[in-house]
């Protein structure tokens, strides 16, 4: 969901950005993903110990908009299950190793032209990674150094906390609509939790991207700080975050969102059957190969 | 719900003006409306086509304040029906053509000394008002260009965005409590999805009408506008609406409203036969008819 | 849950305060409570009447710190219950006697080295007395002159109103946490019903204690005047409060609430099982054991 449908002029330049990037760069991997999926010589999760004691650094290492292939997902997955068993760790900060962009969400080469098998891997491995962040019993802080869209913002959300750069180029939110595309409700579910309902409504169906200011007065980020400072207070935050007993915070945590996690759990296959039927119209496969053929054409 | 039962000096300046329009004209119209409901030729809902394309104008009219007859109601529910189901609208906007009041809610008259049959009638008309607005698949912004009570604020609640004219004569808010009523819980239910639960806890049992300012704050309404500014402020926000694909908005509205409109749908039956059963008590029809019958003795 | 465990250094000076006064005082009341619980000599809650008709005080009066105690909660739940019944009175200003404090919350003694039958005792008069004052008809005002700590807090997160005096060292929040511990899910139901489901998830987690401009900021108090208005103004708010008429406005205050005490109606046997289980692990017992065993010694 990372990239315009039907979106003639985008009119944000990250939008601009990443539709540059994608046609100088992502297709030259194109067919190779899936053959290289579990020897992949790139390594698309870096984890860095930090200053803190017991906090690690996760960092999205996708380039050029770190986009959600199935790959990366599945990279994702097993770098948190890592840490999340590894008891030396209380907390991690999610970052991007990418310039100005902190994911540009899923990625649509994942959501076209495939068979449902597929569909169904890619989905599960999304459905995964939100169960995973979402009820970690880790600390987790998103020091957010770009513009975080989509899926990518729902990474954010499943977060304890959000910083976001005060740099009015980068905005965060759930655009989906605008590509003609349904968040899933458990999207809807964590958005709802974090800025509440009437927010949530509009900032959905007209998929609003929020700047800094806006996106600190919504509450979809938590704190907006410099640039240069987004890891120092992630670090300070997450200070305060292990301040408290682990076992505690996490029996709290979970007092908090179970409920919401159990909606998925309880209706995985229902949302993965759901998820394949809108995928496969034909009107969507269309959209999704006009804009894919559009940029290979564009490379050519 | 419009008018004031029990209370002797109406503090707010729309509710005198609201005694007042009532004791000189609503009366005159008394027995007659029954007799013409589906031949009146008084034109109570006007559809005028907007400067957008696309976009249809719906006038309230039925003065002097937009009280909520059965017949008002079930015009609503024909001309919101057939738009509905014209496939050249895909938005609405929903205004007043009388002036100082958007609407001052229910009608009073069609809840006093009638039958169970009259009483379920009438509330039924006014739960499909309501179902029909919130899950509808136009976008639906209202334009409060007056006074907007009670259920007058229901229908506004129900809409995508709502601008309210910065008049501090004008208020908004539920006010059934000061007239010793008990709002149905699906006003309840779309206010809170609107304000938040402690927001409204208060609104609620306090009968809260809010001048611009504090209904902006409370976020009961979206944008507050000078008076003349409020229809070009509708069409901007309407453009801003449809600039989005109506299949992708009108799936993730429906995802964000389906299970509050759901809370109705199971339990219409139970939620008239509650209703009925309430009106029917005899303190709450003995003060509606001494607050009828002062009307008409102050008309005589 | 008054009390610090573990905790080497407490920040607030509340807390040193606390440790301090339960060093000097509690302690001295220690193993006769149980005895003379029904035949108290000390008045533990003083009701008073208000300038207002109708309207009682309630005082909390178990000094030095208003912990709850199970005399002190057995106390409460009777005379609240008199208050209801009793059709003189409409409402009920709840204050502190006690100097700096409104209530530091839970008494850690009566959940340390204790059996079975009295933990099922001591928290079922804790839900009795949130369920009482949560679904209460009449109208419940906080009139919060002093630090107002977890279970503390959650009597006045169940009143209508919270007033608290704006006096930095004054701090409201649910500090769970902090001790270790973790609130129940009806203490974080209250809490979200007022500031919010993502708010709630900080706060909690966190075990935040808000001084007055936090705490009004985020919405955990309806209002924060000078010391030595908080009476005056929790009159005048009870005064709007009683402008409706009592009938319509409890029944919507049912309409709000109902649902969130239902949670823990339906599941009242869990819920004390779940707390007893909890507060029989060894690591919870050997904290509590340490820490007061620790304050025997101070006071020797």
């Amino acid at each position: 969901m990372a990239l315009m449908v039907k979106m003639r002029s985008p009119a944000h330049s990250w939008a601009r950005r990443l539709v540059a990037a994608v046609r100088c760069t992502e297709w030259a991997t194109g067919g190779k993903v899936s053959a290289r999926r579990f020897g992949s010589q790139r390594q698309l999760v870096m984890v860095e110990p930090s200053p803190t004691a017991g906090v690690a650094v996760l960092k999205l290492k996708n380039p050029p908009v770190n986009s959600l292939s199935l790959e990366f997902l599945t990279e994702l997955n097993i770098n948190l299950e890592k840490l999340e068993n590894d008891k030396t760790f209380r907390g991690i900060i999610i970052t991007s190793d990418c310039p100005r962009i902190f994911s540009a969400g899923l990625d649509l080469k994942e959501l076209c032209g495939k068979n449902p098998a597929h569909y169904t891997e890619y989905y599960k491995a999304l459905q995964n990674l939100w169960l995973r962040l979402y009820l970690s019993n880790l600390v987790l802080i998103s020091a957010i150094n770009g513009s975080c869209i989509a899926a990518g913002c729902l990474i954010s959300l499943a977060c304890d906390y959000r910083i976001l750069a005060d740099n009015p180029k980068y905005v965060i939110g759930m655009n989906e609509t605008r590509l003609g595309l349904v968040a899933p409700f458990w999207f809807k579910d964590n958005l709802v939790n974090t800025i509440g309902h009437r927010a949530s409504e509009r900032a959905l169906q007209l998929g609003l991207l929020f700047p800094p200011a806006e996106a600190l007065q919504v509450g979809i980020v938590d704190k907006v700080v410099p640039e240069d400072q987004v890891q120092s207070t992630a670090l300070s935050v997450m200070a305060q975050w292990l301040a408290v007993q682990d076992h505690a915070r996490h029996l709290t945590k979970n007092m908090m969102r179970k409920s919401t996690a159990d909606l998925l759990v309880k209706q995985r296959d229902a949302d993965i059957q759901n998820f394949i039927s809108f995928l496969s119209r034909d009107s969507i496969q269309k959209s999704l190969q006009m804009y894919l053929a559009k940029l290979t054409q564009n490379k050519g």
